[in-house]
């Protein structure tokens, strides 16, 4: 076949930042290589930033603007990448695009957690591509695995380490034996967390993540706000000491798995990981993600999620992709995800009390006698029983609090909800008690 | 852009083996999604086995042949697909198949370590592409990501555990406190290891897949026998024991790294690796590479790199992308590397006596007064430092011979070496020293 002679590719770029510094800087230092993976060239025909008197690189001389409808209402731009973030207005921006017959490469997780489904189903129907890699773990090609890797096989379970402060941070306790108040300090002072660390160590950002991998790996139409949550604010030095003793790591995880019914294990939440595993070594601010398949087995990716340069390579692969697709005809007709199914349909979310695991409990207690024997008695009438313990505190007739650890066995998570109800009311008690689950 | 009417990606199979059926089988269950990815379908023209008498699968009917001519020189075939092994004749099949203006996915490590280099650049002279995936781990999308996620990127070092059978091996020497002999014979009967193991365990597989990672990710033109291979097979139960001992888990490595002078740094050998490490948690029979991007940072995958069906997909994935070069007139012109150069160039492996690091030595010697210290002596003879020692078994006035574990902190390959031989030599040795290279 001969090579043929195409038009270049003509991109519109909206969002000025160090995101979109960096990809007008791999663009230009790569023009060579890219041109000839895509068979064309690619020409940034405009960049839109927001009028902030802020001063721009010498790369956008002649491209700039401060309007929106110079990329979306230009008939001859191709692919809009979008690298504003938040969901409004670049929600809309991403719409309109669409609608305009323009493909769309982006790294917005927030819009595409909430609105992944719709915009994704949108982009089919206009035959255009709606790519993300960057949305989720910036530099580790995990939707791209999703999409080209995974193809021809069945997604069976998920999991991962997807949000790099909490990572960070909980590394940071285990480590230096820190509190978790010292720890994020010590992550907003070298620049892993936010001055505002809510979106990172609260999970919301994980299940945005979470949201999209799941929408990609299981077909599920879904809300974030239908994946339970769980931050790490509430993990004390003692209870990452205390796993140590019992040879765990915790890990701030994000998992995914379809059951048998059909509905979807889907949640975020610090948890109990054997400090042997894989996941246990994955520390500071790296990511992971395990993707199970059903023929191709396990397949583990990992590397930093964040950052500049990462997130803008991640979004010249994902142009690459998309001018290839313009070039040869089959935009909006490569799946973005590894199911079989031709549409995205609501999925439901297990009722996360139905969740079995195994847990660490933690209760502080006064250490009178009969203390153990009730949190014991309770805990039997749920159907919860003990596997170890371990008390660290001072002796009996003591006025100081001790720490009870214990590691169940297997266990329903509405049982243990609401033995722990149960067990705080008891005298004796004098803190609210710490549940972790245990995940093999 | 309307969709474009191709006519479909006409394909020749070469093999029929497990792999083979496997390739069919994934191309019939999924011909709809693949398709859609391609923008045109994927028709096989045939299939040639050898002529064993073997009973063929249904699948095979009507489109088998016991002559590799039907595929090499049909002129209507545009992709032929490699899944035979060996280095002949199948690797005058894929010559012939290139120089007929022929795409080629193939599966054949041994072919692309030892004529890799010459048959990428007759590809890229002729114009069609050469895609080889299953060919380095299986079931691991190393070489996509090496490809499209690094392209724009260089690598700057490497490292990664690439033979499942020695991992295998090592993990249950670790787990199961057995020696070597015992571990082997282990896995061939549960199938990770062949009945003539040499390849996997003297490392020889190991260095067939550096030499092909190298190949892409360093622009490098080498033969796999310039690669300093060590095997396992001098791994005792009590060097896995000494390790842990010191925080340390042996795994068989395969390492490189560019120099500064511009050599390259190639190894496969044993190490001891940080029990905390990524690549300490990577048991049993699974596979990991780490790619260390300039801009992008870490990159781990990792996974089963052997078995037919994830070899299978991994071939299917290619040809995938092999269709799409296809119709969009991209072939041969996509690099399946990272670097920046347009050719490959002969690269000098550095001697491997250049290498520091620190070192894990073990002496066999009868416990007499002095014998530490003359040991000792000639390490520090050699500027070689000792950093940690311990000593086990019977005390002095024994005739058994108690093992001496050191660590040395950093030191020259060829000091050690020298170190040794005349260590070796001293009154009281019992047997060969043992060394085993410290990886960070």
């Amino acid at each position: 076949m001969n090579a043929r002679v195409t038009r270049p590719i003509r991109i519109g770029l909206l969002g000025a930042g160090v995101v979109g510094e960096g990809i007008l800087q791999v663009l230009s230092d790569h023009a060579g290589s890219i041109e000839r993976r895509m068979g064309t060239a690619i020409e940034v025909r405009r960049v839109v930033a927001r009028d902030s008197g802020k001063p721009r690189s010498p790369r956008c001389e002649g491209l700039l603007s401060f309007d929106p409808d110079d990329v979306l209402a230009d008939p001859e731009i191709d692919v809009v990448v979008e690298v504003m973030g938040g969901l409004e207005p670049a929600g809309d921006y991403v719409r309109r695009a669409i609608e305009a017959g323009k493909s769309v490469v982006t790294a917005n997780k927030a819009l595409l957690a909430e609105h992944g489904h719709a915009l994704i189903e949108l982009s089919e129907e206009r035959g255009v591509d709606l790519y993300f890699e960057a949305a989720v773990a910036g530099g580790i090609p995990v939707i791209r695995v999703l999409r080209e890797a995974l193809a021809s096989d069945t997604v069976v379970a998920l999991r991962g380490i997807v949000n790099g402060t909490s990572n960070y941070i909980l590394s940071e306790m285990k480590e230096r034996g820190l509190d978790f108040a010292e720890a994020l300090s010590g992550a907003q002072a070298a620049g892993y967390a936010e001055a505002d660390p809510t979106l990172d160590v609260g999970g919301g950002d994980a299940t945005h993540k979470l949201a999209i991998l799941a929408m990609l790996a299981f077909g599920a139409q879904l809300r974030p706000e239908d994946i339970p949550t769980e931050g790490i604010s509430d993990v004390a030095a003692l209870d990452i000491q205390m796993a140590a003793r019992f040879g765990y790591v915790i890990k701030p995880l994000a998992v995914g798995a379809e059951l048998p019914d059909g509905s979807l294990d889907l949640r975020v939440h610090p948890a109990l990981v054997p400090d042997s595993s894989v996941l246990a070594s994955i520390s500071g601010a790296l990511n992971v993600v395990v993707l199970e398949g059903k023929m191709l087995g396990p397949c583990l990716l990992s590397g930093y999620g964040a950052g500049a340069l990462p997130t803008a390579m991640s979004v010249v692969s994902d142009i690459v992709d998309v001018g290839r697709n313009l070039v040869v005809g089959a935009s909006g007709r490569v799946p973005q995800r590894a199911w079989r199914g031709e549409h995205l349909s609501k999925r439901a979310v297990a009722a996360p009390g139905r969740h079995v695991c195994r847990w660490y409990l933690r209760f502080s207690v006064l250490d009178r006698p009969g203390v153990l024997a009730r949190i014991a008695g309770v805990l039997g009438a749920f159907d919860v029983s003990i596997e170890q313990m371990l008390q660290q505190g001072r002796g009996p007739d003591s006025d100081e609090p001790v720490h009870v650890v214990m590691l169940t066995h297997e266990a329903r998570e509405v049982d243990v909800r609401h033995a722990l109800r149960e067990i705080e009311m008891l005298r004796g008690m004098v803190a609210r008690a710490r549940a972790l689950r245990i995940e093999s």
